[in-house]
C-alpha cells in the first residue's frame, strides 16, 4: 500500500499523553477560577465568515489569517477570541443579560512564520466583562485579582502585574504638546523595556518631532520609583489626564480588598499595550525570573467592543492568558511539577486467573469511588505487565490470583514504594484514594528554589 | 463608521451561555467517565496536512473536506479524530506504550450541505484502545460498558447498545457464496432497518446477483428472535464465521461482569456499519424512543488504524459519539435538564454602602469555599439588580447594607423560595453550600415520564 510519511505541521503543537494530562490541568484550573468570578463559558466556532472577522481590517491580521472558500463562501479561523466575542455579543445583544461576563478557552489560528515558541495554532483563555452602554470601574479593579488568584493556583508566585491607564497617557501627551504624535509615542514608549530610554528618546525627537524637553519629562515621569507620586504635578491641566489618575487609584486602592499582595502588583507608565482599542486601564503580567518571555496574561479596559457590528455602546475589560506560548515556556524552564500522576489510569489490575469477574468486580469498585483502573488483559508476561505500569507512571498494581479470589481479596502494590498489602476490596480502595490525595496536592506548576 | 452584519455561519452550533452550561456538563461528564476507565486525553491539531489527512482518499470525505492554501503549503480541517489518531500513533510510535488508550473530544468539519441537525463544525466524543500487533477480545467485551456508564451517568436510561460481529456477517456470505458481493451485501443490509427486508431483498437480487433463496437465508436469520442460537446451524462450515461467533459469544459473555443489564443490549445481526475498516466487533447505540435519530454512539474493531502511515501493525477497537447532534436532539426533545444551575454565578452580591470591603470580603469567602460569585457594583438601582440575577438564574442574593455590616453579617436570599436570613459570613456560605448540592443533585439529561 502507498504510504504517507505522518507528520504535524509546523508550529502546531501536539503534545504526548503525559504533557497532555499537564496542560489539561491547567486548563482545568483556568476554568475553575474564571468561574469562581462569575464568568460563564462560551464557545464560538472556529471558522467564520472571513467578512465578519476581518470587519476591522488592516494589517497584520489580514496577513495571517486563513482564509479560504467553500463553495462560494468567503471563510476564516478566527485569529483571536475577542472578534468572535465581539460579533457573539453584537448578533445575541437581545439575548444576553448586561454585564455579561464570559470566558472562553479555545484554539486561535494565526498564519506567522514558524520560530521558537511561536504557534500558529494556538490556545487563549480570555475572560471579558461586557456592559451595556456604562461599565463601572470596580469591574478593572477586579481584574488584578482574577489575575493573581489564576496564577497562584497554579502554582506561580514570582510574577508581578503591571497596570497603566491609557487616559493619564493621553492626558500627559495632551499636556506636553504631543496629540499629534500620540499614537507614534505611545507605540515608541511601549519598547522601552527592549532598546532602553536612550534610543526610545532618540527615535521621539528625531523620528517624531518630539521636543528635547517635552522626551526628558516623559521619560523622567515613566522612570520614577513611585508613580502615583510623580504624577501629581500634572494633575488639574488636563480633563483625562485627572479622570485617568482617578482611575488608577481606584484600581490601585482595592488591591488590598481584593487580596492582591503589594509585591505582585505595580503602576508602570510605559504600558502602552499595543492595540488601539483600549481606552483606560490596562494590564501586562511578568515572570519576575522570565522578563525575556514577556507578558503572560494582557488586557485592558475598552469602550467600544463591536463598533464595527453594531450601534450598541459595549464598553468592556477583559485580559488574555496565551496558553499555548506560556505552556512551552513552563515546559523549557523545567517549571512543569512532574510529581503529580500524569498517567492514564491511577491503578492497574492485573487478573491472573481465567476467569476475569473478580477483577473486573474490583475495577467497577475503583470507578465507583471516583479511581481511574484500566484491566491489563493482553496475553502477556506479568514482568511485561508490570513494566507497561512503569513505562507509564501507573501509581499503583492490583493482583487478582488464585489466593487472593478465594480469600475474596486482592494485592495492593504501590509501584513507587514497592509497598504490597493483601486487603478487602473496600480496604483496597480505601488506600489508594488515600495515596491518590496525597499525590494530587500540588499545583500544576513548581518554581525552582533559588 | 462602515459596519458588518454580525452573523454565525450556517451549520455551526453557537449556543447561548445557558444551553453552552448544559452542553460543557455533558462533555466533563464524558471526560470524566472516559477517564474513569483508563483512557489519556489527546489534543491533536484541528488543522493538519492535506496529504496526511487524505492518505486513504476517495468519495464523499475528499468531497466534504475544507481544504485551502497558505503559503505553498496545503491545508485541511480534520473531518473525523480517526485519522489523526492514525497519525499520532504511527508518528509517535516509538515514544507510546500500548495497548495506548485514548480519548479526545475535539471539533471536526465537514463541508456538507447544511439541513437540520446536520452541523460543518461539531464535536465527536472518541475513545479508542490500540494494541500493538495484538488486542485481546475482552477490550471489545469492555466497550458496552464504557457505552453503559456513559450514557446512564448523563442521565439516559432508555437506550439499548446493538452488537455485532463482521466476521460473522463475513463468514456467512462466504458460506451462502456472496463473498464477491460481500461489501454490496452488507451495505444494503446495513438500510434494513430503514427500507425494509422487501427492498433489501429486491436490491440483492436485481442489483447484485443474489440468489433469492440465499437472500431469504440471509433474511431470516437477520429477523431472527435469537441471533445467536440461530447463528449455531451454520457453524463448522468456515473458520471465519466460527471466530466471529466465538468473539461475539465472548462480548456478550462479559456482559453481567461488566454490569451491563441485559435490558439495555442485543446482539443485533443487521448490522454492519458502513466504513470498511472494521473487522470483527461492530456496535451501535440506539434511543428508544427516538430511533428515527439513528444511533448516537457507534463503533467497532479494526486490524489495522494506521495503514496508510506505517508498516507497524495496529489493530484496536473504538467508538464515538457525535455530541453536537445528540445535543440538538435532545434539545429539540426536551430532555435537557433545566433545573440544573445554568447561570454563571451561583450568588449575586450587591454591596449597598461606598465601601466595598466587607462584601470583596465575602465575595473571596464563597470563592475559597468553591462557591461562584459575583460582585454587581454597576451604577442601577437595587431592583434592576434583583432582575439580572433573575433573568440570569442566579441561585442567591447577597446583601451587604449598613445594618449588616455593623454586625459583621451578610443577608441571604434565595431567589427561587423568596427566603431571606441575616447570618455570618461562614454560616451564609454554609447555607448557600447545601443549597447548590442539593440543585446540583441530577443529571443533565432528563427523560420525559411515560
Amino acid at each position: 500500500m502507498a504510504q504517507v510519511k505522518p507528520r504535524t505541521l509546523s508550529g502546531f503543537m501536539e503534545l504526548l499523553p503525559a504533557r497532555q494530562v499537564q496542560f489539561d490541568r491547567m486548563v482545568d484550573i483556568l476554568r475553575k477560577n474564571y468561574s469562581l468570578y462569575g464568568f460563564t463559558p462560551l464557545d464560538t466556532p472556529a471558522v467564520e465568515a472571513a467578512e465578519v472577522l476581518l470587519a476591522k481590517g488592516g494589517g497584520e491580521t489580514e496577513k495571517q489569517i486563513y482564509r479560504f472558500q467553500k463553495g462560494d463562501t468567503d471563510l476564516a479561523l478566527r485569529f483571536d477570541l475577542t472578534v468572535p466575542l465581539a460579533k457573539y455579543v453584537a448578533l445575541h445583544q437581545n439575548e444576553l443579560t448586561f454585564p455579561f461576563r464570559r470566558f472562553q478557552i479555545a484554539k486561535v489560528y494565526r498564519g506567522e512564520r514558524a520560530q521558537k515558541g511561536r504557534y500558529r495554532e494556538f490556545y487563549q483563555a480570555d475572560i471579558d466583562v461586557i456592559g451595556d452602554g456604562a461599565l463601572d470601574i470596580i469591574n478593572e479593579a477586579e481584574i488584578p485579582a482574577i489575575i493573581y488568584k489564576t496564577f497562584t493556583a497554579l502554582g506561580l508566585s514570582r510574577f508581578k502585574i503591571r497596570v497603566n491607564n491609557r487616559k493619564v497617557l493621553n492626558g500627559l501627551f495632551a499636556i506636553l504638546g504631543l496629540e499629534e504624535q500620540a499614537g507614534d509615542v505611545m507605540r515608541t514608549i511601549d519598547k522601552l523595556e527592549k532598546i532602553g530610554p536612550e534610543k526610545v528618546k532618540a527615535i521621539l525627537v528625531d523620528d517624531f518631532s518630539v521636543s528635547a524637553g517635552a522626551a526628558d519629562s516623559l521619560l523622567a515621569l515613566l522612570a520614577a520609583d513611585d508613580p502615583m507620586a510623580a504624577l501629581e504635578p500634572f494633575k488639574g491641566k488636563n480633563e483625562r489626564f485627572d479622570q485617568g489618575v482617578s482611575e488608577l487609584s481606584t484600581v490601585v486602592g482595592y488591591l488590598s480588598a481584593f487580596g492582591v499582595p503589594e509585591d505582585h502588583f505595580m503602576v508602570d507608565l510605559t504600558i502602552a499595550r499595543g492595540l488601539d482599542y483600549y481606552t483606560g486601564t490596562v494590564y501586562e503580567t511578568v515572570m519576575l525570573d522570565h522578563p525575556e518571555v514577556g507578558s503572560i496574561c494582557s488586557g485592558g479596559r475598552y469602550d467600544n467592543l463591536a463598533e464595527y457590528y453594531t450601534d450598541k455602546q459595549l464598553p468592556g475589560v477583559g485580559i488574555s492568558i496565551g496558553l499555548t506560548r506560556l505552556f512551552s515556556v513552563l515546559e523549557a524552564q523545567g517549571y512543569l511539577n512532574d510529581g503529580l500522576v500524569t498517567a492514564p489510569a491511577d491503578v492497574l489490575i492485573l487478573p491472573m486467573t481465567e476467569d476475569l469477574s473478580p477483577a473486573i468486580s474490583f475495577a467497577t469498585a475503583l470507578r465507583e469511588a471516583g479511581v481511574r483502573a484500566q484491566l491489563h488483559c493482553e496475553k502477556k508476561k506479568f514482568k511485561q505487565k508490570l513494566s507497561y505500569a512503569d513505562k507509564l507512571a501507573i501509581p499503583y498494581a492490583a493482583f487478582l490470583g488464585e489466593d487472593e479470589i478465594a480469600q475474596g481479596k486482592v494485592t495492593v502494590k504501590d509501584l513507587t514504594s514497592g509497598e504490597q498489602n493483601t486487603l478487602t476490596p473496600s480496604e483496597a480502595v480505601a488506600l489508594v484514594q488515600a495515596g491518590l490525595a496525597q499525590r494530587s496536592a500540588g499545583a500544576p506548576i513548581t518554581e525552582p528554589q533559588l
